[in-house]
Parts: C-alpha cells; sequence; structure tokens
C-alpha cells in the first residue's frame, strides 16, 4: 500500500513529466512572429511558469482511455479508439477516422485559454503580479494586455483545430472549447456581481466557481474523449469528473489563501478577507452570523498585519467554516473519482484519481 | 442606364432591408440571460445601431452563389451548392450534406465579432462615445467591457456553430472565423506600433488596413461561399473582393475624417490630424515632405479650431494626399469588383459590386 506522501510525490513527477512536454509544445503553437511584441506579450506569462495542471488532466485523460502506459506514447500521434468493438465509431462510417490525433494541441490550445483568462482577470483586478512576475498590463500597457489576451483566445481555437481529429469531433470540440470561453466569462460576471450582495448561498457560490473556473477542467478531461471517438456516456462522465475536481481546486484555493504563510503563498495571507471576498468559506462563516466586513478591520492588504489574519482565521475555525470548507471540496472529489468508473482500470486512471486528491491536498 | 445617385439608393435600401433582419436576428443569437448584467453589456453596442455592412456583405454573396433573387430566399434556410453539376460537393459523399443552411446565424457571427472588436478597440483608444452613445466601459465599467467583449468573441464562435452545414465546411468557417480574429488583433497592435514609428510606407499602412479592418469584410464574403460548399477558386476570389473592398472602406473612412463636417460625422473633424494618427494620406503627405505634427498645431481635439483643420486639409489636397488615397480606395475597389466574376451574372452579384462603389461614395 503507497502512502499519501508516495502518492503526491508521484503527481507531481507526473505532472512535472507532462510539463515539460506542454512547455515544449507551446512555443512551437505561438512562435514569436510579427507583430514581435503582440507575440511576446502574449507568451509573457505562459513563459513565466505554471503548473499546467489542465494540461495534465487532458493528456492523462487520453492515456486512460486509450489504455496506453502512461508517458509510453507520442501525445502528438496518441491512438483514437477506433477500431475498437466498443467504439461508437466503428459503425459510422460517415468519415473517414484516421488512426491518432495530436493530443498536445488539444493540451496546449486549454492552456492558452487558461492564460488567456489570467491576462485579463489581471487586468480587471488590477492586480500586480502573477506566477511572480509582473501582470502583462503591469509589463507592457493595458492596450498590449488585452490584445495578447484577444489573440490567444482566437490562437487556442486555431491550435485546437489542428488536432487532426475527424470534422465531427473537430466541431464537438471547438463547441466545447467556446460554450467552455462563454461559462468562464458568465462565470467572472457572476463572481463581480456577488461583491454587492450579501445574500450568496453556498449552492450559488459553488455554481459560480463551476462556470468560472470548474469548466475549464470538465474541458480537459472530456476532450480527448470527444477527439479520440468515446460514446457520450463517456464524455459526459468525463466532463463531470472535470467539474468536481474543478471546484474542490477552487475551494482548496480558497482555503490556502487563509492557511499558507504569505511568503508560500506569494501575497499577502487572507487577503481575499481583506478584500472582502466571498468564498464558500465566508458565505458559511455568514451563515453561522459572522459579519464578513468585522473579520479583519484593516482594508488595505499592504497594511494588515499576521495577527489580525490570524485572529479571523480562528475565529472561521471556531464556527467551522474552514472544515466546512475541506469537508465540501473532498466530497466533489470523491464524487469525481467516482465518475472514472466509465475508464477501463488502469494505470492513467489512478493517476487521474490522485490528480483529484492532489488538488485538495497540495500545500500551494 | 441607372445613375449613381439611383444606385446609390438601390444600396441603401438593400442594406437597410437586410439590417431589418439582421436586427431581429441579433436578440434570438444573444438573449438577455443571467448574468443580465453582462449580456445587457454585450448587446448595448450591437443594439446601439451600425449599417450592419458585413452582414449584408455576406448575405448578398450566399445570394449570388445560390443565384436566387434578392430577398426573395429564407436566410434560416437558404439553398447549399450541393446537387448542381458543378460542385466539388457533388462527387465527395464523404458528409451528409443539407439542402440548406442557415446564411443569418454566420451574418450574426461576423456582426458579433464586430461589436467585440469595437468594444475592445474603445476600451484600448479611450473613446468615450460610439455610434452616439457612451463606449460600453463608459456605460458601464472598464470590467464588464472587457468581459462583454470576451463573451462575445465565443458566442461568435457558438453561432457560427448552428448554420447547419456539413462539419467539414463548419471545421473550414471556424477555421476562418479564427484566423480572421488572430489577424484583426494582429492588425490592431501594427496600427499601436505604426504610432511610434516615422516611416511607415503605404503599402505597410495598407497591410496593416487589411489585418485590422479588410479581413472581416473577407471573411464574409467567403463565409457563404464555405458553407454553402462552393469550390475553392470562389472562396478564394470571394475573400479577395473583401479584402479589397474592406481596404477601400477603411480609406475612405480615413478621408471622411478629413471632409465631412463635424455634426454630420458625430465627432470633431480631423480628429485624426490632431491626435497624429497615421492614414494613407499623412503617409503619403510625409513622403512628399510634409511633416505630420506640423500640420495641426493644437494637441487637444475638443480644443483645434475648423480654419485650422481647413487649412491643414488644403495643404494635403495641394500636394495630392487625398486624391492619392481616393485613387486607390478605387483601384482596390474596381480589382475587387473583378473578382466576382467566378459568380453567377445575377442581381444580387450586380449589388455586390454597387455595395463596392457605396463604400468609397458614402457621404458618412
Amino acid at each position: 500500500m503507497t502512502t499519501p506522501e508516495a502518492r503526491e510525490e508521484a503527481v507531481l513527477e507526473a505532472v512535472n513529466q507532462r510539463r515539460k512536454l506542454v512547455n515544449e509544445a507551446i512555443p512551437e503553437a505561438l512562435p514569436i512572429q510579427r507583430p514581435e511584441r503582440l507575440y511576446e506579450a502574449s507568451r509573457y506569462l505562459l513563459d513565466a511558469g505554471g503548473k499546467r495542471l489542465r494540461p495534465t488532466v487532458l493528456l492523462t485523460t487520453a492515456e486512460a482511455l486509450a489504455d496506453v502506459e502512461p508517458l509510453s506514447t507520442d501525445y502528438r500521434e496518441f491512438p483514437t479508439l477506433d477500431g475498437r468493438s466498443n467504439s461508437p465509431a466503428a459503425d459510422d462510417g460517415a468519415d473517414q477516422t484516421p488512426e491518432t490525433i495530436d493530443a498536445m494541441a488539444a493540451a496546449v490550445s486549454v492552456e492558452v485559454i487558461q492564460s488567456f483568462t489570467l491576462i485579463h482577470d489581471d487586468i480587471m483586478d488590477d492586480d500586480d503580479l502573477r506566477r511572480g512576475v509582473p501582470a502583462v498590463h503591469r509589463e507592457y500597457d493595458l492596450e498590449t494586455a488585452i490584445l495578447a489576451g484577444d489573440t490567444l483566445y482566437s490562437k487556442a481555437f486555431e491550435i485546437m483545430l489542428e488536432t487532426g481529429t475527424t470534422s465531427d469531433r473537430a466541431v464537438d470540440a471547438l463547441d466545447v472549447l467556446a460554450t467552455t470561453c462563454t461559462k468562464i466569462c458568465e462565470g467572472q460576471a457572476l463572481d463581480v456581481d456577488f461583491e454587492q450582495r450579501e445574500d450568496v448561498s453556498p449552492e450559488e457560490y459553488l455554481d459560480m466557481v463551476e462556470q468560472k473556473t470548474a469548466v475549464l477542467y470538465a474541458a480537459s478531461a472530456c476532450l480527448p474523449a470527444i477527439l479520440q471517438g468515446a460514446d457520450q456516456e463517456t464524455i459526459d462522465a468525463l466532463y463531470g469528473y472535470g467539474l468536481d475536481i474543478g471546484r474542490a481546486f477552487q475551494i482548496h484555493d480558497d482555503v490556502l489563501d487563509l492557511t499558507v504563510p504569505s511568503e508560500e503563498l506569494g501575497k499577502q495571507r487572507g487577503s481575499d478577507l481583506v478584500e472582502e471576498k466571498q468564498t464558500l468559506i465566508t458565505v458559511h462563516a455568514r451563515d453561522q452570523g459572522i459579519e464578513l466586513e468585522d473579520l479583519v478591520d484593516t482594508e488595505d492588504v499592504e497594511r494588515v498585519t499576521e495577527s489580525e489574519i490570524d485572529d479571523a482565521v480562528a475565529e472561521l475555525e471556531r464556527v467551522g467554516s474552514i472544515e466546512y470548507a475541506n469537508d465540501r471540496a473532498r466530497e466533489l472529489v470523491e464524487q469525481g473519482k467516482d465518475r472514472l468508473e466509465v475508464l477501463p482500470d488502469n494505470e492513467a486512471r489512478e493517476l487521474l484519481c490522485d490528480i483529484g486528491d492532489y488538488l485538495i491536498e497540495r500545500g500551494y
């Protein structure tokens, strides 16, 4: 029996191995070309780092579906499910089905969408730092940052068109990509809307997180199934897995904002509380009679003290809000893992389970 | 023989008739839904007006290709070219070809892209007014305007997926849409870049205009050919027509900025000169030894006088720059019209020629 530590280490190694491959693929998909400043700005955040969690989910799901050993198969020439007895495409015959697809193109496309949303989010929140470097609108300017995001947006669609799958499946994949982007925008708008409201319920909060964050995990998990030609039940189950672990990921992020020391977090611990940002934790706390604005008096992240944050976190612990958030995240991950039973029982499927666990156990 | 005035009136009527239909289709494609504020902001500029020139080009091209009388056929159930002896799809057979497509969906998609670029452009240029109403970031706020543009961006892809064409053609159409958006971003970045340069050549300027403005006309003209199943030669010729009339459109816009009274223009006449914005006119004038910064001394659009603008325009006329721009626009439109010979000789093709003329003869 493997220990939790050994499993986390294995996940981190799996993520790192795929990250290296994704990092090689990004400049191929997005070379610096004329106008150079635009493409440099478009690449700036992508090149600054990132764990590539979504591409990792996508590539690992492709491996689980194809029932190949993790990292044994070139992602650029990745087997489809056609020709298998249980493949719905086997008796479709309307379209020439290719034997392989470029799963890496899909993985890069998803990461490019993620990067576009971060660039525009940083403008909207007027955040100065991201991944330890200045936000794109700080390093360049507002105009260039808006355009860099817009360029990544259409490039993601162009890249998704490069998988070499059938036209039918490409259309379905582009549909998922487009509706995912729309939902991300809707989720972001709901998040802004919630700032004005004091009656957001935990379920409303989770709905918002689903749209703002989880849909891109859901897309990452179901896209290989679409591109490789899986049946609808598998596609739906994988989409559900992504939604579940994506929501859990965001809840855990909100917990980390309160519990990880500022130096590890790369920003002030408890900044969400200072900025009175609603999270599942604060929404739960309000239901316990806690006033969000009373938790931290200081309204400036630069001036808040660690002891103020300590007191606020102690109060949130006392009313059970942090435990509540942890419990909800755990439930969602367990639900997501259950959905993976549609996949063949293999090492890659195990890894997808472990990725779910990692998302709510990671320390930063 | 019809007079130019009669022809212009016929074009305006044709544009108006299609505009009404497009205006009915927009709320159907983009209903105000939750989160309402986001969708209201997304619709704000679309609802404020606009000639719908690009949708008109698209719908009229569809009519010319199908060889039907203008406005005789429901755009929602518009005939493809399949089954005709000269259709490449006739012997393809790989895909179930539908008898009709929803050409209006494609027309709305293109207008939605146009609206997204205007919303983001107004943020980038910090413009206050658009179509006689406040820019979206003024009427709402920066955050909402960025998100509204981003929402329209993905919605345009979703809407383009609703034409009911074959998957093969849908993939090609989405490819055109994505590469068009990328080029628009590149063109906008080049435009910004040119502001820092004093050695932009007329050809470089026209290249920039091609990317920033003309590609969306090109997409509008070639998309029906793709969706209806025309051959590649026809698709390419129509793309060329769109590029030509689109560049001419932008050149004429720059001429209008200098020659139309402010009250008709809806903004200060000569504002491009005051802001030292490069146009084909000023690029040509510099080649004649005119310093752009010497043309108008006042640097504030609010404070410039009509007589200052009059003097600058007289100077530009003296060195032949306005005539040069008019000549280039005329050449481009004639070249574009010649490309339409790939189309059947019918009333809709005539109208596409007249639309080309209208784009460089319109007074505002």
